[in-house]
């Protein structure tokens, strides 16, 4: 099945936004089995976008195209999809009905400018959108099937998940059994990783063994791919036990789990509840801990000490310390999560304090100096790390490492 | 000038990695004036590379590749390159000069997988490559100029700037000034957009509008094309002014500018300091407000006041408001703005509460329900939203909202 993505919009093709759809497309594609062949990208010009889809139209046996489906002017997809394919550009009464009922919900009207989002190629197939006014549409243009998503991200990828991906499963020819686990590892160096995961991908040829940095993860994906669904789901299961062995703690969550989800699960299952105190980090531990749904249960609250003041009152963190240890410094970090601990009246408390820069770095303390430190019913412990990278890069890394404390305490480990 | 960029490797396709090359190029190009026209990416396929070069060879003048061009086997760009434009593959001797003396200074030899790198399509003009093993070539095929570079971002970069740029810039058969102005707007629907700035680009018809969305901001895009560089840059002046008239205080910064360093900077230049106060937003705002360099300048502390005991011991929220009027209400959030000025001794201090969602809604106040307050030395005011979306859309638009907040502040507006 020769398959290809079109992104479809100047923004693209000018460079202004870096493209992820075409590579989250292919990358759900390829987990089904599906290579993706090329793609390509065209900007908001007709003339531009009825060749991208008459070429492609003889080359290839279903496209996913994204991108040009909204309200304004310059967006010119669905006009250009009817012309390449010669159909008519009608009013579809679903798309309509739909566009209606997702404004009315919000306490709109329907504008002229949103009343063309429904104005889709005659005889198309519709996408339903839950989550945006542009519905999605697909056809069959010589002997391939076009898919039209729009390019807002969080809205395609719903639409490709929920639609697309099964109506482009219905076509594939040849059915392979592939099997897929995503293994999330925090804690060890990518150059590393080759060889302490060799043996993994040997043992069975079924099975290839890929790494992807997503700072600061890395994600190992195994993929198995047989004729014989049992013996594929075996063959991943005997590499998958064979890379956990391997890398044991330092992976952190599996498949759809990320870091958050996995700790939130953890608070929820121990009954146990949170404080943070944030200082390099600036809310940022407490902004994750807040995106899971229902963290209230066992997240109480967060400060953010940014002034030496705030420390010394919140959190009764001694003028001492502060002076002789300085702000960064083991023993700051642990009387923060002290305090916290406290006066909030949480089981644990953790807190953070480092150096994320630019400024603010002594010949002892480096830009990257963190500290963190975690208090328990059974004492407090910190220890001091020393992040690479930019202000961003150290903020993410310090986060994600003050995360991956509160799952290692919450599992023994 | 038509030009595309090819990326090569099956990690683009197959989505494994997003391809940051192609953008990159087509916004350097964009910078002096030629716009690209569109994006292909294939595999590492010889026959799919073949075909994309011998396409864009009769639609292109100009031709970006990169990626390919490695030592392992699965680099074939120069093989195909060759065979696309019928060519010999010949070994370049200074490409090969290049190479021994690139690795002899990192005490390594030439191995057959880097001599392999030296082999490349007859005829070619050379591109050096100060930071790597491969160099780059071009060639002229048909009337198209095709130009390889190493996939390898921070090669592919300097080999851009030094000798592709000139290469392509010579080529340029009329010269175009250029002129970009990006306005980021919030709150105006983006249906509404059209409308709103329909004058904008009719009254000179060198300059065009074009709308992105960054969700929850808008970018308004005003781009001036002509012959003349001091019309153009007074075309896009006055199409720039006649764009603020009508937006005035919902644009929050230009070009490079983010709300949050207009915010930075607003905070530096008024010498204010800032506490925060957040509940629903979990410690977002403070995220973003640390963000930035600096911000301990005048960012004092934040509270994330998640549990109700938080509220009332750190801020003196009285429990007959939160019994009466509930956590999320005009008045807590008042009483939250005005305990956190006071305890933390900053100039104004906001406070931010709501309903996130999906749990935790009432008939009264349904999901999205946020309340944000400001505490001032002349007071304090609270408003209420109503914010459509899921979850992090909720926490997104309520922070930025916060933030907007601060900016229309301290402008006084």
């Amino acid at each position: 099945m020769r398959i290809a993505t079109l992104s479809i919009g100047d923004e693209v093709v000018f460079g202004e936004i870096i493209d992820t759809n075409a590579p989250f497309i292919a990358a759900r594609l390829y987990d089904i089995g599906l290579k993706v062949q090329r793609h390509l990208a065209v900007g908001d010009v007709e003339q531009d976008i009825i060749e991208a889809i008459r070429d492609l139209a003889t080359s290839c046996d279903a496209v996913i195209a994204t991108g040009g489906l909204g309200p304004t002017i310059d967006d010119i997809t669905a006009r250009a999809a009817a012309k390449a394919s010669e159909r008519r550009l009608a009013l579809n009464d679903m798309a309509l009905a739909h566009l209606t009922e997702f404004l009315a919900k919000r306490g709109r009207n329907v504008s002229p400018a949103n009343e063309k989002q429904a104005l889709l190629p005659a005889k198309s197939g519709l996408i339903p959108n839950p989550t945006g006014t542009a519905c999605g549409f697909h056809f069959q243009f010589n002997s391939c099937l076009f898919v039209f998503l729009p390019g807002v991200p969080s809205e395609m990828v719903r639409m490709l998940g929920e639609t697309v991906i099964p109506l482009i499963g219905e076509r594939r020819t040849q059915e392979k059994f592939i099997r897929i686990k995503i293994l999330k590892v925090f804690g060890v160096p990518e150059a590393e990783m080759d060889t302490l995961l060799r043996g993994v991908a040997e043992h069975g040829s079924q099975v290839t063994v890929a790494f992807q940095v997503a700072f600061p993860e890395i994600l190992v994906k195994l993929r198995a791919e047989g004729d014989d669904e049992r013996e594929t789901v075996l063959a991943l299961d005997s590499a998958c036990l064979r890379a956990r062995e391997i890398l044991q703690g330092r992976i952190f969550a599996e498949d759809e789990a990320t870091m958050d989800t996995v700790v939130a699960a953890l608070f929820r299952e121990k009954g146990i509840t949170l404080s943070l105190v944030e200082s390099c980090t600036g809310g940022f531990v407490a902004k994750r801990i807040t995106d899971i749904p229902g963290s209230s249960d066992y997240f109480l609250e967060g400060a953010v000490t940014y002034s030496n003041t705030a420390k010394i009152r919140l959190l009764g963190v001694s003028l001492q310390i502060l002076d002789e240890k300085g702000a960064v410094s083991s023993e700051a970090a642990m009387a923060m999560a002290r305090g916290m601990r406290k006066q909030s009246g949480s089981d644990i408390a953790l807190a953070v304090t480092g150096i994320a820069g630019p400024a603010g770095a002594t010949p002892e303390k480096p830009v990257g100096t963190v500290f963190i430190a975690l208090a328990t019913s059974s004492g407090c412990q910190a220890k001091m790390y020393r992040f690479a990278g930019n202000r961003g890069d150290i903020r993410t890394v310090a986060t994600f490492m003050a995360l991956n404390w509160l799952r290692r305490h919450l599992l023994s480990l």
